[in-house]
């Protein structure tokens, strides 16, 4: 039986600390990821919390310090909603795996993420309530789950810069796809930051902390962090991931497929991640030689990934179908993950690729 | 002789409207580019307009139309300066040219881009003044530079996203890297819209619009958008370009080049593009199986590019270097630029590569 109420299709990549994705195929058939159904990445055991006697404080850089409980918040502030995609920087890994080993971390495939209603107070709105000074360019969450992979034992906690938690798109969030936010997805209440990497969207929010620099916990000062090949982890190593960088792949069919001669349909995901919009996704079944253009499907509002569908008329044998997405920018991706390959596994984001046998 | 005062070394394309490049190793001698040297990206002639006569006029969805002497727009507002890097969205098509041809556009190498100092007015100061109307969602800029390239002539103009707009850094420059803007960069006013492409900012600029939709002219709803390959230029086709989506090249050695045998310093350019920086760059010999990081040198601030300067120890015999950057979200680029092929020739910004020949 798969805990915390989540489906049996689940992949279950770790018990304790709870770690699961969802099925490619699952996340392809809707652009909103039912909540049984969506990914849940943690570092440390899912702390039970009473939400009668749950507070959370703000403090730190703060003209005025604050304390609320639920009905408080949602008492003093008005009450906002966002469909946002969340991705754990290391959704994809298995496509770097397949270049070189990554000793100690989940071979997450593309169910590493997942799209919700998100439902609480603008972020902004508290901080405004704080008045927080001049100096504080960052807004740290702590959470209360505690992780053994630091050094020493941690709370999870992590921050974003005061420009991105300042927009409105940045959520206090109690309710998940219009029901109480669950305990395995950071309930009573959770920090969401849409477009970026799913790492800053604090579970098991008890803090927030206006800070003149960034968070210098493990998981933001350590770990999040992408590195040279060569390097080793270190707290200020490496490239400290925030925004999502674009990303895409083919949910169906699955990987190693057989599938009948003649029109085949394929779906996948792409978001484009930080301010951008996913602009075009292109599949090919010759390595990028020629491309046939997706067509892209339902369009949740800017902070949510888009589901695509495109149409391959296939010859009986096998074939590689690749995709990739452009964002706003023109903007697409790397074509192969081995130039990609780096020690903690993250951002994956190159092509797309399923192999299928086309039965003659 | 080159016209319009620039230098000798420039590579002209086209000399009537006048289209010229910055050789590669002018490029790298310094963060901020002479202006002699600055690259010219014309659709139509240069025109030459008095200062002592000319006025801006703003109006459309405005609360308060107006209208500025060049004196008059000083006196008024606050003067500012960025430092910010302009790059054409054809820049680096030299590439595109190897996998396809792109008949009627111009071959650019990398130096289609510069960085200047550029000084003016706030565009932001200048909106907030004629109290736009809330449905003005664009930022039109109508230059008096007229072009024979659409179906019918036509004055050069390009809108932005009021949300752009409204931003500290984008100005209404009269000044570029310490004098007078010249009339071949745009004199006596231009707009300067850091992270854009190029084509977003205006050259000799009469009329600000405010809209309730982009420019539709010519080289905002056909040019300046990129095509799937099987697609023909038409209005509304294509992904419209705004930010400039990440790119890195190889300025010296020269492609070609015939170099001693041991360490060779290698230099180049990484430029981020929209909101982001550049966070490292890398450059390869073995078609990136490994990578050495290159030195980011002055950092000019976010709106400007980065040279970068690594040290290879190379064996003697034929050798090729690639380069790529990421960004502050760790995207990096695509590889190869035959799968980036579009019809306009715009945004190769796959890998930059030299091939080098070391002597024994």
């Amino acid at each position: 039986m798969t805990p915390f109420d989540k489906r049996a299709d689940m992949l279950v990549h770790e018990k304790e600390p709870f770690n699961a994705e969802t099925a490619r195929a699952v996340l392809a058939e809707a652009s909103v990821t039912p909540t049984a159904a969506f990914f849940s990445r943690n570092h440390g055991a899912i702390p039970r919390v009473d939400p009668s006697v749950w507070r959370l404080r703000v403090d730190g850089l703060v003209g005025e310090r604050l304390s609320f409980s639920l009905d408080e918040l949602s008492e003093r502030f008005a009450e906002r909603e966002v469909i946002a995609t969340l991705q754990c920087a290391g959704s994809r890994r298995a496509g770097l795996l397949e270049v070189r080993d990554i000793p100690g971390e989940a071979p997450w495939g593309p169910g590493a993420m997942g799209t919700a209603t998100w439902r609480g107070v603008a972020l902004a709105d508290v901080l405004r309530a704080a008045r927080p000074h001049d100096a504080a360019a960052h807004v740290a969450f702590a959470g209360c789950d505690v992780s053994d992979e630091p050094p020493s034992p941690e709370a999870y906690g992590a921050s974003i810069p005061r420009r991105k938690a300042e927009r409105s798109e940045v959520l206090l969030a109690w309710e998940m796809n219009g029901e109480a936010l669950p305990a395995v997805h950071g309930g009573p209440l959770r920090a969401v930051v849409p477009g970026f990497i799913g790492a800053r969207s604090v579970k098991w929010l008890e803090r927030i902390e206006l800070r003149d620099q960034p968070w210098d916990g493990f998981f933001q000062s350590t770990a999040y962090r992408l590195l040279a090949p060569e390097a080793e982890p270190a707290p200020g190593a490496g490239i400290p991931l925030g925004d999502v960088a674009l990303n895409s792949d083919i949910l169906a069919p699955a990987d190693g497929a057989h599938v009948a001669a003649g029109v085949l349909e394929v779906t996948g995901y792409a978001f484009a991640g930080g301010e951008r919009r996913v602009a075009r996704v292109d599949v090919s079944i010759d390595e990028g030689e020629t491309w046939v253009q997706a067509e892209l499907l339902e369009d949740l509002g800017r902070w949510a990934w888009r589901l695509w569908r495109a149409h391959l008329d296939l010859e009986p044998g096998r074939h590689e179908i690749v995709v990739r997405a452009w964002d706003s920018a023109a903007a697409s991706q790397p074509e192969r993950p081995g130039p990609l390959w780096n020690p903690k596994g993250y951002v994956n984001n190159s092509w797309g690729r399923v192999r299928v046998h086309v039965d003659g």
